[in-house]
This record gives C-alpha cells, sequence and structure tokens, in this order.
C-alpha cells in the first residue's frame, strides 16, 4: 500500500480504514489458496494483492489462478466492495467538486444498435445535469459510442485530463474515450481474464465496469443491464444479479446507483453502424425517432434527473427537445470536442457506404424474431465493428431494419437494407442474415423493453 | 503433436491412435472455457495442450487458469489418461526389453521415517525382480530415499541413462534420482502448480506421480498410498481415490498395478532421519528391525513378487532375509553405486550428529499419540530435511522414538533420543517437539498399517 496510490482519494474510501493499513506482504499462493478453499480474503490483502499485481510485483501466471477461483468461488460483497476500491485507487479518479451541477453518468452493458448515449447524454445536460461520460468503442457483435461519435468528422474523444475537465466544466457535458490512467489494474486484469476463460464471473464483471464508473467523480449513476440473447447476460436472474451486485458496489461509495434492466433481443432503433445510427440520435434529439429509442432515453434520463435532484421528469426532458436546448446541447459539445456541427444540421453529409441489398421477407406473416446478435455481427463483419481490436471501423456500413418484432410483413417486402463497401465481405454474410428474422403466422406483441429497475 | 516426441512410445500407448493425429491447434482460451464449464476435454485436445505448454507456446498463466479449473472440475478417466500419456511422452521412455527380469518399482506418497525403499528393494531384487527406482528428495515434514542413500559415503544417485540401465542389468537393482529427461512437463507443471494453488487435485496428483513412474519401462508397480495426519491425503476417502485414480491409470497403460493404503499417523519405525534410517534399514535386511517396518516392507515386498510373476510370497521374503541374499543385494548395489560397502557391515561408522537430549514423559500412562507431521517437522528444521529446494542435509541428524502409540510409560522415562549439530536450532524446536506425544491413563491398541489392497 504505497502513499501515492492515495492521494488522489475521496472522503467515500473510508479514509481511516485505507491510510492507517501498515505497509504488509502476503503469500499470494496462501491467498489463493483461501479463495479456492472458499474462504474470504480480507480488504487489506486484497488490497495488496491489486497493488502488487498492478506493479507487476505478483506475475500473471498467479492472478490467472486466482481469478479462475474467483469465477468458482465468487467473492462476496465485502470482498467486492474491497476488489473494486483497489482497482479504483490503482490509477487517477477525477474530482469535479468545482462544477456546481450533480453528475451523473449512464453504463451501458452493450448491445446492438444501441447509440443511447448519444441523443441521453445531450438531452440530460440541458435539463442542468453535469455528464462526465467515459464511453468504449465497438467490439465483438456490439457497437461503441466512440466510433458512431467519430463518424461526425473532427470529432476527438481521446483528451487529456484538462481538456476533458474543461469540456465539461463549460457544456455540463464531455464525450470521451477512458483515460489510460483510469483504473490500470483493471486494464491489466480485464486483459489476463480475456485471454484465460476467466471474464464471465459477476463479481468481476461488476468490480471491472464499477472500478471504472467510480472513478469518475459522479454523485450519481444509472446502469442499463441489457438482457437476453443479444445481451452479454443471456438470462433475467443473471441480469439482476449483476445489476444487483454493481448496485450494491455504487452505493457502497456514496454513488448514488440504480440499474435498469433492459430488453436485448432485438437491436435497439432501426438502424444498427456508426453513422447511421447518429442520424437515428439527431431524429431523436428533433423530437422523432424510433419509439424504442425515445422509451429507453427517457426511461433513463428520468433516472438521472432523479439522481441529480432535478424535478419534472419526463415532462421536462420533453421540454428540453421540444425548446431545441437538447439538440443544441450536441451541437455546442460536437463543436468542443472539434466536431464538424454541419452534419448535425444536415445527416444527409454523414457517410454512407456504396453498396446496398435489401433483405426480403420468405412468406407473409407477423414478425416473430429480429435476433440482435446475429444482425450484430453481420455489421461487425461488414466493417460497422471489431472482431480483432485493431480493425478498422468503416462509419458508412450499417443495417436498417424496416421489420422487427410484431410487425405484419408480405412475402417479398423488405425486412431490412444492408450497406456495405466491399461486396465480397457482403456474400460470406447474406445467408448468415437472413436467419435473423423468423415469421410466424399468428401475430405477436413486440417484447417490452425495460423489465426492472433495481435501486 | 510432433514427432520427435513420439520416438520412445510402446505398444501400450495405443499407438494407432497417437501417430494418426495430424499437426493441429487449438484455442486454448476455448479449452479453459470448456473445462471451467465442466465438459470434457479430448485426447488430441490434451496432446496438444501439454505439449504446447512444454515447448512455451502455451504460456503459463494460461496452464495455471486451466489447472485451477481441473482442481474445481477434475478430469475424467478417459481425460487423466490422455493427460497422463501427454506428460509422459513430454520426455524419454525408458525401455529395459533386453532384461529378462520382470520391471517392478515401488513408489510411496511419502510419510515420516518412510525408509521401507532401502530394505524392499534389495529385498525382492535378491528375488529375481528387476528394480529400475527413481527416487526423490526429503522436501517439507517427508525425508527422502535419495538423501538417506546419500549418507553412505560415496553413493551417487545422479547417474546417466548408460549407467542407470548398466547397474540395473548387472544387479536387477538400481537406486537413483530422476532423471531430468523423464517426463519435463510434469516438472514444468508441478513448479507452475505448487506457485498458484492448484497442488490438491486427485487427477493433477496422480497423473503426475504416473507419468514419471510409467516412463520407467516397467511391468508392475505397487503404490504405497499413505494416509492420516502425517499424510498428505489426511483422509481414507481422499487416499482411495487417489489410490484408485493412480491405479487405474497405471492398468490402462498395460502396468500392472496395485495400491497398498497404509497410515501415516506416527512415524514407520524408530530412526526419522538418514543416516539413522539407513541403520534401521540394514537391520532389517539383517532379520531384525522396527516390526512395523518389517510388517510393511513384506506387505510391498509380497506384492512386487506376485507383479513379478514370482512364487512363495512372504516365505521367499524372509529366506532372501535368512540366506543374506537381500543384504548382499544391497552391499553389491552400494559398490555399483560407488558407495562405501564397510558401513553397511559395520554401521556405527554412518554419521552421527554431536549433541544429544532426551524427551521425558511428562506423566505415567499409555502413549496415545506421536505425531508423524511434528516429528517430521522438526526433524527438518534440525537439518535431517529441506525447508527449501536448495537446503542441505546434515546426515547425522536424527531422532530416535523410543515410545509409539500404545506403548506404556512412566513419568520421567525417555520417549525419544534427538541428535543434531546446532543447539541453537534444537532451543526453538524442543517446545514444539513435546507437543508430538500424547499420554492417557488408558491402554490403546498400535493403530493398523495396511489399512486397504486397491488393485
Amino acid at each position: 500500500m504505497g502513499g501515492e496510490r492515495h492521494k488522489a482519494f475521496r472522503p467515500w474510501f473510508q479514509p481511516e480504514v485505507v491510510s492507517s493499513l501498515p505497509p504488509m506482504t502476503y503469500s499470494v499462493v496462501e491467498l489463493i489458496e483461501a479463495k479456492r478453499d472458499g474462504k474470504k480474503l480480507d480488504s487489506d490483502q486484497i488490497a495488496w494483492l491489486i497493488d502488487a499485481y498492478t506493479r507487476g510485483e505478483v506475475p500473471d501466471y498467479q492472478m490467472s489462478a486466482m481469478a479462475m477461483a474467483i469465477v468458482w468461488r465468487g467473492l462476496d460483497g465485502d470482498e467486492l466492495a474491497a476488489w473494486t476500491r483497489a482497482m479504483l485507487e490503482s490509477g487517477d479518479v477525477l474530482d469535479f467538486s468545482h462544477i456546481p451541477a450533480a453528475k451523473v453518468d449512464k453504463h451501458s452493458t452493450g448491445g446492438v444498435g444501441d447509440k443511447i448515449s448519444i441523443p441521453l447524454a445531450p438531452l440530460v445536460a440541458a435539463c442542468g445535469v453535469a455528464v462526465p461520460m467515459m464511453s468504449g468503442r465497438a467490439l465483438g457483435h456490439t457497437g461503441g459510442t466512440l466510433d458512431k461519435l467519430e463518424s461526425i468528422p473532427g470529432f476527438t474523444t481521446g483528451l487529456d485530463k484538462e481538456r476533458f475537465a474543461g469540456i465539461l466544466a463549460e457544456h455540463n457535458l464531455v464525450l470521451a474515450g477512458q483515460s489510460a490512467t483510469i483504473a490500470p489494474a483493471d486494464k491489466k486484469l480485464y486483459s489476463l481474464r480475456d485471454a484465460t476463460g476467466t471474464v464471465p464471473s459477476i463479481p468481476l464483471i461488476a468490480s471491472s465496469i464499477m472500478s471504472k464508473k467510480l472513478a469518475e467523480g459522479l454523485d450519481g449513476l444509472v446502469l442499463d443491464v441489457k438482457t437476453g440473447s443479444g445481451a452479454f447476460m443471456k438470462t433475467l436472474e443473471d441480469s439482476r444479479r449483476l445489476a444487483g451486485t454493481m448496485v450494491g458496489i455504487g452505493n457502497s461509495y456514496g454513488v448514488k446507483t440504480v440499474a435498469l434492466i433492459t430488453s436485448m433481443e432485438q437491436p435497439l432503433g432501426n438502424e444498427v453502424g456508426n453513422a447511421s445510427e447518429i442520424r437515428e440520435s439527431i431524429d431523436v434529439l428533433r423530437g422523432g425517432g424510433p419509439a424504442d429509442i425515445r422509451e429507453l432515453t427517457f426511461a433513463l434520463g428520468e433516472v438521472m434527473l432523479e439522481l441529480a435532484g432535478i424535478d419534472g421528469g419526463r415532462d421536462r426532458l420533453q421540454q428540453a427537445i421540444d425548446d431545441g436546448s437538447a439538440l443544441q446541447k450536441f451541437i455546442d459539445v460536437t463543436r468542443a470536442h472539434g466536431g464538424d456541427t454541419t452534419v448535425i444540421e444536415d445527416p444527409s453529409k454523414l457517410a454512407v457506404a456504396p453498396e446496398e441489398e435489401h433483405i426480403a421477407a420468405p412468406t407473409d406473416g407477423y414478425v416473430t424474431r429480429c435476433d440482435a446478435m446475429t444482425i450484430g455481427a453481420v455489421a461487425t463483419r461488414l466493417g460497422a465493428g471489431r472482431e480483432k481490436v485493431d480493425d478498422e471501423v468503416d462509419p458508412g456500413v450499417g443495417i436498417t431494419l424496416l421489420k422487427k418484432i410484431g410487425d405484419q410483413v408480405s412475402k417479398g417486402e423488405t425486412l431490412a437494407v444492408v450497406r456495405f463497401a466491399e461486396p465480397q465481405r457482403w456474400e460470406r454474410q447474406r445467408s448468415h442474415l437472413q436467419t435473423a428474422w423468423e415469421i410466424g403466422a399468428d401475430p405477436v406483441d413486440p417484447p417490452g423493453l425495460v423489465i426492472d429497475r433495481i435501486g
């Protein structure tokens, strides 16, 4: 426990406990054995382990055995709080106490067509919430907010601490990538988990997400925990457990945290891509856009206002759409990030890939399935996302969904329009994409979107 | 699966399966995930994994996660056979088919005062069994056959392959350390397991032991699986599981394998040390020695004769003691190893540490406990064993037990005589050693020695 790591700590880290720790070392093997045998690690042991791992004193081969023991045995509430705190304290902890507005962020566990951050953050900022948003990039079948924003020419998401804080102070909003100085322990551990089959552990997932979010200097946090076939958590039970675990961590750190459990069976909205999702987001900020995107934006926004102590709920949000202040906030922040604001005024200037194909309904009936995982994977392979970390994203590639679950279709009618740049990539994906839809004889209701609130 | 690794394989490795394997690679993460989720790995996957790990292509941090997943999920019979075969095939597999006698070895899972190999190997060799024995060194609270043999001046246990085979061919007996070319995968994996809390897995322990023993080119193998407070396996149930697992592996390779489950609550015999255990072994070869050492030597020897197809059982063994051929075999093999045979004719020439202290009975009664773990740990710390791999062993240090479980004692009577070289070491151990004995008011029976036979 070097003193250096604690210089940035905040009151809700229980400084009387942390700062009184003596310099101490443990036998890593004994810690692994304890966890392997289902025993509890204490907070000093966890703080030492994470710190020693981050400094390279504990080697990867011991940490991977510990991670597998945690996949097996789990972490209880006390262990999880200590684990998250240790990862959080491995790097910078931001402090925006000089900004008078309440700082509230939103984090989604990742879905297909999930552009909610883009209309949501300007909307709540226009209502008086400060949103220091740090987002991620596309990986696997899910898109990334940063890639979407970067389809606006000139929009820069890699900011240093000073520029991040400056844009936030001026606009109550900043939309950036995560700084390398936030939770370096999590970066190192996440890479190791990815290579050692130790990703799917609810405590490890929860502490990974929360260690980054709690470093943002927030007063409140709303979590959008996806559930269903297109989500990382396939079952409602696992999604509830993950949500409850993260809410518990957030609240134990004094950050008011609420999770909404939301459906990820079919993509959100009608657009899956990068530039096309910016267009759809602008539609929402203008008072239009698909009903599901509007619903989820308002549901999450209502919680963000509540956590910021701002009255008025959905009416307040609707007012910011109606009076143009939400759209203006997006224009202002885009300018602050160096982006070309003329594409917001005229979204037809955003990139569109040159080739276009239609997917036709094979039969009359009602759409019973519009599979997020399949559509996300095809969009990724066409160039809208990344299969590997260093793949390039093509902003103009995308899939426009014209029919979703519950919609009536006639044989031959277009289900989706696919835009791509490389015909040979499309040829390999065509038959796969067609399997995303199922059409039945009887009418079905579209799935509910917000399933539950936790916290 | 490189061809090089298979040049030494023997008929019982099912060559039609092994040699037809294509060169192939797997995703290590997928193999770890499969084991983590309780799925079965196939033999090609296991062969590839062990080979790639031994070659350094699979890093330690992935193998340690796999090892923890195996501690959690286990390996079934097929997986275990493949795992053992892959480790065995990572190095040399010896072939003594030019030696007409049946090759049979004995392996013990390790105990305190366990010098059984030293009288046993010459005894059965004198009866016509060929014994290509590879032994280990002291570590932790248990002694090592090699350290005991090296208390005979000049006795060399580090032999090259040619000298090993030459001594065996001439004497039907060789008593050496394990060659570095035997099962290098096991050496590498064992070091990793030791550092990652992944030692206590019955399939990993069984495959580690058996991969080395099956490389010795044996026709038969008897396993002495210890159970009780002084053994690695503390419970009879775990000892039976380990024994059954190893017997299964041995038989599946066509090596007739039998395990005896034997008690390790108190030390075997009256001597715990190195030179002193050689003296006690010579006593047994001369027809004397403590009853428990004689009993276990004969019990294991009887199984070794049976596995070698030699008739006569205990009578045949007794004859080799009575006619002096067992002792002569030990003298002959000692000479072949470069050892000073005059110490066998006059064991008083063996090393004795200069200092001596007595442990006295604190009360009248019957010995109810004479704890192997405590006595072994104290002997180690006095210099008879090793706490770390590179510690030096003092051959003259030892503890002579005058009273064991069931013996009647009077207050003040000597329970044990301790011989040591460094008084300051003894001062730190005195009170610990005294806790090894418990004395009760009522007579008790000494514990049974051979508890069960498996196979």
